[in-house]
This record gives structure tokens, C-alpha cells and sequence, in this order.
């Protein structure tokens, strides 16, 4: 009775009639069943398989992660989590944590923030959905470089924005005023201190000047500033989001590469007004915390631990770097040039000959066990860029390593090049 | 230089000349700036702060939770990884995960599954707006249960979706021949194991002819099964996914009930043919996993574990439900009669008298810190449902202290409707 097989009358108990035809036997074929329209904004850009090794780009060095103080970490969180914290949590992340994370952002970014503006993320493609969800309806117009970063374009278009590609030059973003003027947008996604993919950084004139003509044109700038915490010539450089108060900047921040990416976290720092709208509709949003992964992570940037494991990520990507600089120096110094190496966990090699097709390379390089991507298919815009050119993570790679897959890789280049020359 | 304050020229060195016009100090005005209208469609469904104790719904009992066992498989699960592993993972889940999810479901829930068509989110929430993403575009039609589950109507709202609103009657769903001609579905969300929130089980035939209807349709059922494992009377009722192969209905499964909200995992079972359409999309999406507490979860359900700890919760919920059921035949039993309560950690109270606020009750009681929620804060379509009555979870109470909360409940709603009758 309970399943609905039998079913009670005033007449007694009867067997119930189950209709033949409402028995769906048929196999059915879903590639009729079409995908949303914003979900087909995406298939186009599905993302390979992830690489690893000598060039990979945008993964930290895994293995030298300090896996068992982070284990203790976790533990002890665990045994300090009462079970009553098991539950739902608040939206915005663990009070302690978001504490931490503005802490760290005033002493090392430059931030101004204080725990109230950080909502802690699965990482930085649900900030940018959220960004996205919280900020603009479909149609509205998003800026993104030309070259940049494809999660901010998936994002935008799964938000089904109209999303303009504006140029990179050397430092990064640069808009026309007839950018401002034709396509003023509601959001902006850039990445100053280290532009991906390019690599350039934003001078601080250039920085003033985006933020004015931002607040003038009543947009918001999404400031992603996801390795800069790895400069190798000097200290940081400060974010954009404190070079003035109350600036329209979202400021976008990860620990995919300071500690690793199935850590799944990261966060955004919201202008404090904004942060007070958003709260409410957070409640609403599949945001609610892991409490014991965030009270780890609190205590694990609290005990010091954290800047120590920065300290010793940031010896090593600078050593990677410099065997890198030095294996290009000897192998490629006549056909490309290093752009963007002063800053985290790659650089791009500009070709010199604009003849060369650096997707044809990077398709060789693979072919032949290399990772290495390419300038060109992080094209953003309509526009083409001017930009050709390989991207070499180095963060994955020991230092011992690098001449040999980088005199690998001119022979590949060369090869590919004249293939295509015959 | 490096901060662009000194510029180089072909004259030389020269400090930058920064505009003080660009410097922006004036404190913003964030409330000008309007979230988005699919963000303004949620602010109004703002959550209260979560409730716990009598008779809060929708959390299991967390002090129940074995959390020294838990916390052995997650060490063990983190020992067993490696550090290569803590890289972007598989966005749909990893594989083992998803293996024993797929075995669980096939052996309890009986549910048509390999590991193929899972995938694994974070959290029903998230599901519900995948599935939004993935197979709706603004403005297409969603039925959702009426009165029916909040969170589905906010995932709805946020994807701009025109939400109906669907009868439910003692079973549960009950869409007319009307419904299906007038306002044809894309998505049906419904939850037949156990209504949300009042608690009906939909039977055999009902399930046979809403699975036809919707392929007829050409809908895609939402079928979230979320608490199903507790039940109280018999065998498990087997879920609607498996009644017919191909049937279009994607199963929605978590883990905030059975284990603990704060783990945030849940999981979508998609028909076999449409997750591999939906495959290329994820990995656009931010799903990427959390690969040593995924693994953690699949030792946990592979070892016996969590099965384990299933009857030792549903031993638990049914001695507190026993407990319930006592305490409002003595003292409600002439102005309310019991629904739902065969499954799950809730019941409903329908009111017998109609004149009865059940809104004013429930403030009432939460005014005297009892936490009650009531059937009309749930209803989701425009028009009004006929079920007034309160909603009592059972989860988080011991069964000793039942008694004496049912008969202050019992109080307080008395002198509620009393007072507006004066």
C-alpha cells in the first residue's frame, strides 16, 4: 500500500491499474535534449585534461607542499570542531578565517579590508561565477584582457554577458577611451600584478587611472591577484584594491597556488558597503562553510606556518625561474624574448618571428611530452592581439631539469616552424 | 620603476606625473549600486540563522556523529594521497567516490547507476544550480512542489526561471491535465520519497504517470532524495529514478543528512547519455574536487562504516519520532493531525481548525525558543495552498525532552490563536 500498488476504496482493497504506457522503456537519446543556452556558451572551451611537469602552467610545486604539518593542522582542527559546528555554517566563511585571510591581506597585499568584506569561495572560478551572479544580468557588458584568462571568459559567458577583450600591452590592460566610450562596462576582470597570460605588471599610474575611470563609468573592477605573492626581484608590489579607500574593486584571491588547488578555496574582499548588500543574498547561495578545513586554514596561516611555507615556495620558484631565464638565454635568445618573469609561476617567451605559429609549437611540444601553452588561444576578444608567444610555467619543473626540456623545446619550436615554412 | 611611479623615456628618468584627479577618496555608496536582478530575486528569501534543537529541521543529530571514526578515515585518506593528487581533480568527482555512491544507490536506493553518471557536488544547492545552468535558459518554466522546498526556489529565481507552483495533496505532487497544457515544464523538481515539507509519499502509479507525462513533455525530472534513508515503518521505498530505464529524471542525493551539512558533498545522478553531454561542461564549471576528503568519503562508505552509522540514526530518529508521535496524541491530538511522519527526521501538523495562523505560531513559539516552522512560509507558487500547519523536526531532540516541549508548543499555540481571536 505504502508503494501505491494497492490502493483502498470504499469498495475494499484493489490491486492498482498501472498503465502499460506509462512504463518509459525506450532508451532515450539525450544528445535531442539540448544543453541551456549558457551551458553551450562553455562547451566550446572545455578545458583539457590537466598538465603537469616541465612547462605546466598555473599548479604550485605539489611535492613541496608540507603535507604532514598540514595533516597535524587538519587534525587538530578536527579534534577543536564540536559537533554542533558540523552544521550549516555562515555563507561568508568561518569569522576566524576570513580574520586571517584580511590580516594577511593588510600585511602582505596592501588590502584594505577587515574580516566583515571576505567571503570565502570554493576558489576563484566560484568567485567569478558569483561575481558575476551577484553583479550583472545577461547582456551586461564585461571587459577582459586580450590575452587572458579563459575561467573569467567561461565565467562571463556563462552569466551571458557581453564580454569585450581589451588589449594587453607590455604592463597589462590597456582600455582606449573609446572603450570607455562605445562599450562602457559593468565589470571589468583584470589581473595587474602578474597579467595572465602575458605576464606584464601594471604601473601605478596606469592602476590610478583604471580605478578613476572605472568609479566615473560605474563599474566594478575585479582584481584577480592569483600569484603574487611569488615576486623574485623585490618585495610585492601592493595591490590595486588599497592604493585608494573605498575603490570599486573586487579583489579576487586563492589558495589553489599558495597551498594547493583540491584545497578548493579561495576568497574575494568586497568594498565594505558592497559587502553589507551581498550578505542576505549569500544565505541563498550553495555557500556554507567546511568548518573544520577553515578553521584549519585560519590556524595554519595564524601560526606563522603558512608565511614560512610562502618563504620557502618563493626560494624555489626563484630558483626554477633563474635555471629558466638562464636554459632560455642559452637555447632561444635569438628567436624569442622573455616577458613577465618577475612575478610568480611563469613567464611568456614573445616569438620573433611573427611568421612562427606558437599554437603549432605548443601542439609539437605536447605531442613530444611537453607541456607548454600558447599566447594566442588565450585570445578573449574579437580582436586579435599582437601577441605570439609560448607560456612556461616553471613551478613544477626542479631546477636540474629545465636546460635539458628547454634545448628540447628550441629543437621542437624550430622544427615546427620549418614544417611549416616547407 | 617597477611600480610605474619613475617612467623611462628617450630624455631620461622622470617621475610620474600622477593626476590628482585619479586618486579616488570619497567613501563609495554601495547601496546605488543594484545587484543584479537575478541577485535582487533572492534578497527577498533571505534564511533566518539556522535553528538547532526542538524542533529545528533539516539537521541530523551532529552529537550522534562518530566524529573520532570520521576523523581516522579522513588522516588515513590524507596519509594514502599523494602529492600529485592535490591538483585540480576530475570535476564530475573522484572516481572511487563516485564508484561507491553509484553502489550505494543501486543496493538502497535503487537507483539505475554506474559511476559514470554521477557527479559530485557541493551540496544539494549546488546541484540544484547546476542542473539550472546546465539545462535552463531565463525564462523557461520550473514546476516546484507547492508547498515545496525553499532552496529549489531560490536556485530557480537566481536562473531567472518562471516558476509554477504545483499542488501537493496527501501523497505529495499532484500536477492536473491543466498544468501540463498550460504551462508545459522544462525542469520538475519533486522530492516523492518524502515531500518537503509536508511530508507525503508519492505513490506507484502517481510516480509511473508523472515519469510518462514528463517524457511526453520532453521535461527533465529533479528528483531530490534527501532524506529517504530514514525510514521509519518498513524497507526503504525505492527511488523514482529507477523505476524505468532512461527515465528522465536526474536524482539529487547529499550528504548534510546522512553524515553532517558542514562536509558540503552531495551529488546529481544524471541519465547515462546525458552526463556524457554534460562532461565537457563541468570542466568550465567550479567542480574540481577535493580529492583526499572525497577518497575519505569513499572509504567511509565502502567500509561499512557509513551504513553503520545509517541504522544507528534511523534506530534514533524513530525512537525520537515514537517519542513525538506520544507526546502529540496527548496533547494535540484534538486540534492537529499528524503527516508525513513514516519517513525522514520530520513530520507536519496539519492544523484541524482553518481559522489557526500557523505563521503566528511559529513566531510565537521562536519567541519562546522553540524553533517551529510552519507550512505557509513554504509555499512557492502564486497560488495559496490548503495545508496550514506546523513542521517538527525530530532529529535534534532527545527523546526524553519531547514530552515536555510538545506540551509548551501545545501551550503557546493556544494562546496564540486565542489572542487573535480576541
Amino acid at each position: 500500500m505504502a508503494e501505491g500498488l494497492l490502493l483502498t476504496s470504499r469498495r475494499g482493497t484493489l490491486v492498482a491499474h498501472v498503465a502499460a504506457s506509462a512504463i518509459v522503456e525506450e532508451s532515450a537519446d539525450w544528445t535531442a535534449f539540448a544543453l541551456s543556452r549558457r551551458a553551450q556558451a562553455l562547451t566550446g572551451m572545455a578545458l583539457p585534461g590537466v598538465l603537469s611537469g616541465a612547462f605546466a602552467l598555473g599548479v604550485p610545486a605539489l611535492d613541496a607542499f608540507p603535507m604532514a604539518a598540514w595533516r597535524r593542522t587538519l587534525d587538530r582542527a578536527w579534534r577543536e570542531t564540536r559537533p554542533s559546528e558540523l552544521d550549516y555554517a555562515d555563507p561568508a566563511g568561518l569569522q576566524v578565517l576570513r580574520q586571517a585571510i584580511a590580516d594577511y591581506l593588510q600585511a602582505a597585499r596592501g588590502v584594505r579590508c577587515d574580516a566583515g568584506q571576505v567571503v570565502v569561495t570554493n576558489g576563484t572560478q566560484a568567485s567569478l561565477e558569483l561575481c558575476v551572479h551577484l553583479f550583472t544580468d545577461a547582456g551586461d557588458t564585461a571587459w577582459i584582457e586580450n590575452p587572458g584568462y579563459l575561467g573569467a571568459l567561461s565565467a562571463f559567458r556563462g552569466g551571458q554577458l557581453r564580454t569585450v577583450g581589451i588589449a594587453v600591452d607590455d604592463e597589462g590592460i590597456v582600455p582606449t577611451a573609446g572603450d570607455w566610450e562605445r562599450t562602457p562596462p559593468r565589470l571589468i576582470y583584470t589581473s595587474p600584478s602578474h597579467q595572465y597570460p602575458s605576464g606584464g605588471v601594471l604601473g601605478m599610474r596606469r592602476r590610478l587611472a583604471l580605478l578613476d575611470n572605472a568609479q566615473h563609468a560605474g563599474a566594478l573592477i575585479i582584481e584577480d591577484d592569483y600569484d603574487s605573492e611569488f615576486r623574485h626581484d623585490g618585495p610585492p608590489l601592493p595591490a590595486m584594491q588599497g592604493l585608494v579607500s573605498s575603490s570599486p574593486v573586487i579583489y579576487l584571491g586563492t589558495f589553489s597556488k599558495t597551498m594547493f588547488p583540491a584545497m578548493r578555496t579561495g576568497f574575494m574582499v568586497l568594498p565594505p558597503g558592497l559587502a553589507e548588500v551581498v550578505r542576505p543574498v549569500l544565505t541563498r547561495m550553495p555557500m556554507h562553510g567546511r568548518v573544520p578545513e577553515q578553521r584549519a586554514l585560519a590556524a595554519f596561516l595564524g601560526s606563522g606556518q603558512f608565511l614560512q611555507h610562502l618563504r620557502r615556495m618563493r626560494r624555489l620558484y626563484r630558483e626554477r625561474r633563474d635555471a629558466l631565464l638562464d636554459a632560455l638565454d642559452r637555447h632561444v635568445g635569438g628567436i624569442a624574448a622573455v616577458h613577465g618573469a618577475g612575478t610568480g609561476m611563469h613567464l611568456s617567451l614573445r616569438l620573433s618571428d611573427p611568421a612562427w605559429r606558437d599554437d603549432q609549437i605548443t601542439d609539437a611540444a605536447l605531442a613530444a611530452g611537453i607541456a607548454v601553452h600558447c599566447m594566442t588561444r588565450h585570445e578573449t576578444g574579437l580582436r586579435k592581439t599582437s601577441w605570439t608567444g609560448l607560456l612556461l610555467g616553471y613551478s613544477q619543473v626542479p631546477a636540474t631539469e629545465i636546460d635539458a626540456a628547454v634545448q628540447r623545446l628550441a629543437g621542437i619550436a624550430c622544427r615546427a616552424a620549418t614544417m611549416r615554412a616547407r
